[in-house]
C-alpha cells in the first residue's frame, strides 16, 4: 500500500541479502522508519517489541527469522533451535506456528548447504502468499460490504479493534482489505478505529495507514463502541483474528469480546477477517486452551506520543507504584460471531469445516 | 478520607467565608492541589474542566456555585442567571439539576438580604447530608460484600469503572464506599480498577485514593475486564450512576454498558451504587432522552502523564490531523443491572419506585 507516493510492504528482503528490512511500526504514526534486520536475536527481538505485529506478518516475519539464522548455520540443531526462539517470542497467534512449521517441512528435507537459499525463497512465497490470500479476502468482503451499503445514502459505518489492515499483514491486511476494496470501488465507508489500549494500535496504526489511503475515519476510545451500536452509528463491527478454532471461536486483541458483546445486543453484524493460516484446527476448548499473552505493566502504565514542540515522549499515567495487569488478548465465543471472512470465502463461524474440508479427519 | 495523614473532604468553604476550596481532581495523581473558587465563574469553569467531577460532587459544587453567586448579588434575576448557567455547564449527571432545584426552592422564598448566607448553609447541609448518604450507602454495601466473600479463602475480586469513590463525592464515594467499608471491617477485597479512558478516571483517580487507604488493587485497560470475567477472576462489578431512571436503566461514564454486557454473560452480579438524587423520575426512555455529554477530541488525542524526570506532559497519541469522537456516557439498560445500592437500601433495578415511594404519582 501506498505510504505517501511510494508502495510498501511491510517486510522485504534487502537489497544485498544480508538482512530483512521492516517498517518499524513501534514508531507510527510519528515517524515513518525503516528497520534493518540482520540476525535471529534481531527478528525475534522486533516480535517481541512489536516492531513486526498482527497474526499474519508475525508468520511472514518468522519465515525470514529462520532464513536469517540459516545463513550463518544452517545444520539440523540449529534449525530446531531457531524453531524454539521464533515459537517463543510470542505465543498467541497461531500463523507463528504455522509459519515455522511450514519452513521446518521444507527445509528439513533439504541438504544442509541448500537450506539457507531455500528458507530464503519460501520465506518470499509465504510473503506473496499473505498478499494474495488477502485480496481474496477483499474481494469475498467487498462483496458483503456492497450487498449491506445497499442503496442507502449515508456511508457504511465500520467498527474496527485493534489494527487488522495492511500493517498487520505484508500488505492489504485482513479486516481491513475489504474496507480499502469498497473504498476504492467507490462504496462510500467511514471506520470507527477503537483506539485499542494498551498500545494503541488503532490510534497509531488503524488512523494512519486508513488516513495515508484517504479512508475517511474517527478515532474513538475502546470505552465507546457500545453506545454508538445502541444508537445505530454502526453497521457492521470487523475485527482481525490472532487464531481461530474449528469451531468458530475468535481470539482476537483484549476487547474484542466486548464489542462482539455489544454487536450481538444490537442486532450488529459482527465477523472476523482471517486466513486460513490463523485457524488452529487443534484446539476444542478456545477459552482453556489458547494461551493468552501477558505483557509488561507498563504498556498499561505508560503512554507514548508527541509533545507539543513534535518531539516523541512516554508519560506515566498511574500514581507511583500502583500495580497493572496487562492481558493483551480475549476469545470471543462463536455465538457472539456472525461470520469468518476467509480467502475462501465467508462462513458462519460455525462452518469453517466445511470451508477448509482437507482439514477435517 | 485520608490524604497522607490529614482528613479530607473534596470541597469546603475557606476560611473566611470568600471562597470555596477544592481537590483539584486534574492534577492527580501527580500533584495534591487544593483550589480556590472565589465565583461563579470559577465554579463553572471548575466543573466543566472536571477539576470537580463525579455525580454527588457535581451537585454539592453547583450548590456553592450558587453561593459564590449571592455574595455578588442575591436577586431573582440573578438567582435564574447563575441557576442557568450552572445547568448548562455539564448536561449528563442528574445531581446538578436536583442541587439547583433544591437551592432555587429554598432561596426563592428568602428575602433577597438573607440569601447569601442561606445559601451558604444550605450547600453545607448538602454536603454533610450526602457524607451521610454515601454511609449508609457504604453499609448496605458492606453486607452485600460480606456475604458475598462468604467463606472463601481468596479475596473477593470487585471491578469498578471510573472513579465512584470518595473523589466523585463529598466523601466517602459511592460505588467505593462499601469496598471501604468491606476492607475497614476485615474483609480481603481486591479492585480491578478499569482506566476509563479517554480521561484515566480510574487510572488516576480511583488507584489513588484506593492506594491512600491501602486497598489492594490493579489497574488494567478498559479493554480486560470482559477476558477476566469469563476466567473467573471477577465476583463482582460495582460502578456508580450519573442518572439512573425510575425503571432502573443506569447512565454511567461511557463503557460502563460493555462490562454489564459481559457481567451478564458471565453470570458475574453488577451493581450501581448512587443516592437518591441520581435518579431522574421523570425519564421513560433512557437511551433516547438523557443528554449524552461529547466531550472534545482533545480529551482523547491527548493523554497526560509524568515524564520521567517527574514534570507533567501531555502527548498526543493520534496521527497529525486525525478525527476523533468523545462521546462521555452511555446507558446501562436495567435488564443487565443485578441491583441498585441507595441510601435506603439495595433494590433490583426494578424496584426502585418501591424503595422510593414518595416520588410515584
Amino acid at each position: 500500500m501506498k505510504v505517501g507516493e511510494l508502495n510498501y510492504r511491510t517486510i522485504w528482503p534487502g537489497e544485498h541479502g544480508d538482512a530483512v528490512e521492516i517498517i518499524d511500526q513501534t514508531k507510527l504514526p510519528h515517524r515513518f522508519e525503516v528497520a534493518r534486520l540482520k540476525s535471529l536475536a534481531d527478528m525475534v527481538q522486533a516480535i517481541k517489541t512489536m516492531q513486526v505485529r498482527g497474526a499474519p506478518l508475525i508468520g511472514a516475519a518468522a519465515a525470514y527469522g529462520l532464513a536469517l539464522a540459516m545463513r550463518e548455520h544452517a545444520g539440523d540443531e540449529q534449525l530446531r533451535q531457531t524453531a524454539r526462539a521464533l515459537l517463543a517470542s510470542r505465543p498467541t497467534a497461531v500463523n507463528l506456528r504455522w509459519a515455522v512449521q511450514r519452513m521446518l517441512q521444507c527445509l528439513e528435507l533439504a541438504p544442509v548447504a541448500e537450506r539457507a537459499d531455500l528458507a530464503w525463497r519460501q520465506a518470499a512465497a509465504i510473503c506473496n502468499e499473505d498478499v494474495a490470500i488477502n485480496q481474496a479476502i477483499a474481494r469475498h468482503g467487498l462483496a458483503l460490504l456492497k450487498a449491506m451499503h445497499g442503496a442507502q445514502q449515508r456511508p457504511l459505518n465500520i467498527l474496527t479493534h485493534c489494527n487488522a489492515g495492511w500493517l498487520a499483514t505484508v500488505d492489504w491486511g485482513t479486516a481491513l482489505a475489504p474496507v480499502y476494496a469498497a473504498f476504492d470501488a467507490g462504496i462510500p465507508v467511514h471506520v470507527w478505529v477503537d483506539e485499542t489500549r494498551p498500545r494503541n494500535q488503532g490510534a497509531s496504526l488503524t488512523a494512519w495507514e486508513l488516513g495515508q489511503h484517504g479512508v475517511p475515519h474517527t478515532v474513538i476510545t475502546d470505552n465507546a463502541g457500545g453506545h454508538l451500536m445502541q444508537h445505530g452509528r454502526v453497521d457492521v463491527v470487523i475485527v482481525g483474528a490472532d487464531r481461530v478454532t474449528r469451531s468458530g471461536d475468535v481470539c482476537n486483541k483484549i476487547g474484542t469480546y466486548l464489542k462482539a458483546l455489544a454487536a450481538h445486543d444490537n442486532d450488529v453484524p459482527f465477523y472476523a477477517a482471517a486466513p486460513s493460516s490463523s485457524i488452529d484446527w487443534q484446539i476444542v476448548d478456545a477459552l482453556r486452551e489458547i494461551p493468552i499473552e501477558e505483557r509488561g505493566a507498563e504498556e498499561v502504565s505508560h503512554v507514548g506520543g508527541r509533545l507539543a514542540d513534535g518531539t516523541l515522549a512516554v508519560v506515566d499515567i498511574l500514581p507511583p507504584g500502583a500495580a497493572a495487569a496487562n492481558p493483551a488478548f480475549d476469545v470471543t465465543p462463536a455465538r457472539l460471531v456472525t461470520g469468518i471472512i476467509t480467502e475462501r470465502g465467508i462462513c458462519a463461524a460455525k462452518g469453517l469445516s466445511a470451508l477448509f474440508q482437507e482439514f477435517q479427519s
